[in-house]
């Protein structure tokens, strides 16, 4: 007898996404064709943040240091190390405006991806339903199908300058087919919209009323823009009970390359989360977790500083975005994220960029990589996302690039 | 309504391990009855080798230190940086004795752990079933529920010198109940016992007829005793397809803290590995995954040193707990784990220990924790597990308080 491989239904159903296919083709089929085309020498790299244009805080590399040279949580346990989640409480707790037991509501996974994949597993099992808006991260329905549950999109749209709106009888539809479970991150990705306290409260008291768990990604909550107010999910009425709250500091820290991310639950659903971390990777990294002991503890002036680069970035990309007609893009409210749209727009190659497939590939072939909308969803037709945390120059290349590559 | 979290039927089937109960607790009640105990300020503590006092290369802070200061791969491919994987591919090849293609058969995971969590995703689905030996790593049976799957234990035993026997009729009758899986560990987690080339090529003839996908977790397959011949199963006739080896330097180099490992496999297996990791935490955390870029090719001498050492401490043991009457224990071929069984023994305080909970409690209370055999199966009932890589006078103290435990 011959062998050969045959994934098995739980990894056979993550290549579903071809019913997402805009293009008659699989999303893992176009993603292969934009891979695949030649990279050029100085390609300007957008579909993640550059971690040497805007560098992690010192203290990171220095507590890591530490932990190495004292060495004593080389293994800690399952839910992260003791000292930094007691460390990191009473910050959470500040930042998110509700009490957070470090001993039973806290627990550290391998990044936020970590922390995703440990929340759906808390609350995803054979058929369960799980509803998010239009456009979110694209992960979040390989990781459903994958536990075996169902993925439904919730309308959602943006508005010009940066805010998600979801409309009630939208989220009441999601109930009706079933949903269970409601994922959104805030700020949104991939279009850097947030949510106003009141749409925040429109989706809790949604929840409330049909028993709905949330899993609220504020992976970005710290970079907002324009001083707007923010609402923590988690401390609206009822919500620290139901929910979980995803956080880290891959993004605006540019701490990714230590992989840790944080989730706040009550105690039952950390357990739950714990004991799937204990299969998937026993904890995050012993001394990387140490990384994190200075984490929201910032020296005064840091984040406000981080936030006001970014945020004349953001500016910039706006108004030279919107000079190239038919190009459409709304002021993202926070993140380093923009989701500009060119359906409108026609091309020097004839191109219909309706396509954002076709759009990607273009720009790709002259030096710029950006994530193709398709990837989002299928609202995500005809956009592309840009993340801008990146050296100035490179974003003022890359509009160039961009604008000479649509006919103006 | 209020809500109330029920843990979904994907977590729900991991607190199966009641069915493994021998004392008419769960495993996890039984643990936690033992963490509940008090801890005595100079426990020492067996359940894991110590990391301070076998020491990681100085390669690995040296190289990590590197990639935090270049900071170029904080985001690698899902698979794990291409330069690393390109320094380790030649040396896994030459370990191994078959020839690993960096860019295709080889994938870095966050640890030994996140790898058999990937492996055994690659090859379970709902239904799957899976087998292996009676006494093996305690987390196998978490995982398979998980994913959905079944597993069943083949009778195996361990011979006073130290190497792991299966009989040809129970992997036989494992085929006849449906398994398709097989997973085994070498050297052998709990008992240190490892496969000789006889019994290796008696799994790989049954696997190739059956077409059973292997999984070796080969951990601690550097630290081999009395140089003993070790047999690499997929190096086997037609095994190189059909199995994913699992590696790391958690153990023998003591790099634990960084969390990684890497799994070997054929290309279309590492694909879905890789689409698994793209889930659970996207990549093995970036600098961390440089600090392997010394792994397997440290200073001559080194890794003889290591083995020496372990060896005496393993002679040590050996000779140590078989004074203790009634105590067997076999010495193990590889690894730092004993495995002495205490089902024979009487005690001081009168308790039965063929009980392995109350030896285990009996001797937290004296200031000594090891991992109780229950945790391995009920194959392990009357036994314990220690993780001999600590300071050699913790093994001395550990010795005697055993046998001041133990009524002589």
């Amino acid at each position: 007898m011959s062998y050969s491989y045959i994934k098995p239904g739980r990894l056979q159903s993550v290549a579903l996404e071809n019913y997402r296919g805009l293009y008659g083709q699989s999303v893992a089929e176009m993603d292969q064709a934009v891979a695949a085309l030649p990279r050029k020498e100085d390609q300007i790299d957008l579909t993640h943040g550059d971690t040497r244009a805007f560098l992690p805080p010192a203290s990171a590399f220095k507590n890591f240091t530490r932990a190495v040279t004292e060495n004593t949580e080389a293994y800690s346990v399952y839910r992260g190390s003791a000292t930094v989640r007691n460390l990191l409480a009473p910050r959470i707790s500040t930042l998110l405006g509700i009490d957070v037991d470090p001993t039973k509501e806290l627990i550290i996974m391998p990044g936020t991806q970590g922390a995703l994949f440990g929340a759906l597993s808390a609350f995803v099992g054979l058929g369960t339903i799980v509803a998010f808006p239009a456009m979110e991260y694209f992960m979040n329905e390989r990781i459903v199908a994958f536990l075996g549950g169902e993925s439904i999109r919730v309308p959602a749209a943006i508005t010009p300058e940066g805010f998600i709106e979801i409309k009630e009888e939208d989220l009441e539809s999601a109930h009706k087919a079933g949903a269970t479970v409601f994922v959104f991150s805030n700020p949104n990705n991939p279009t850097g919209g947030i949510y106003t306290r009141e749409m925040s409260e429109k989706i809790a008291r949604w929840a409330k009323k049909y028993e709905i768990s949330v899993i609220a990604d504020q992976l970005y909550c710290r970079l907002i823009y324009d001083n707007r107010n923010y609402t923590h999910f988690s401390a609206l009425a009822g919500m620290k009970e139901q929910s979980i709250t995803l956080l880290g500091p891959s993004k605006t820290e540019s701490m990714s390359g230590y992989r840790v991310g944080v989730a706040v639950a009550s105690a039952p659903i950390i357990n739950s989360m714990e004991t799937l971390q204990s299969m998937t990777s026993l904890r995050a990294a012993g001394y990387s977790q140490h990384a994190l002991a200075g984490w929201l503890d910032e020296e005064p002036g840091w984040l406000e500083e981080r936030t006001v680069l970014h945020q004349e970035i953001r500016d910039y990309l706006v108004q030279g975005l919107s000079t190239i007609p038919g190009l459409k893009v709304c002021s993202p409210g926070g993140s380093s994220y923009i989701f500009p749209s060119v359906a409108d727009c026609a091309s020097v190659s004839g191109n219909d960029y309706k396509n954002d497939f076709s759009f990607v590939k273009d720009l790709k072939l002259s030096g710029v990589l950006v994530s193709p909308g398709y990837q989002s969803g299928l609202a995500g037709k005809g956009s592309f996302r840009i993340n801008f945390s990146q050296h100035f120059e490179l974003i003022k290349t890359s509009v160039d690039k961009i604008t000479s590559l649509i006919r103006i």
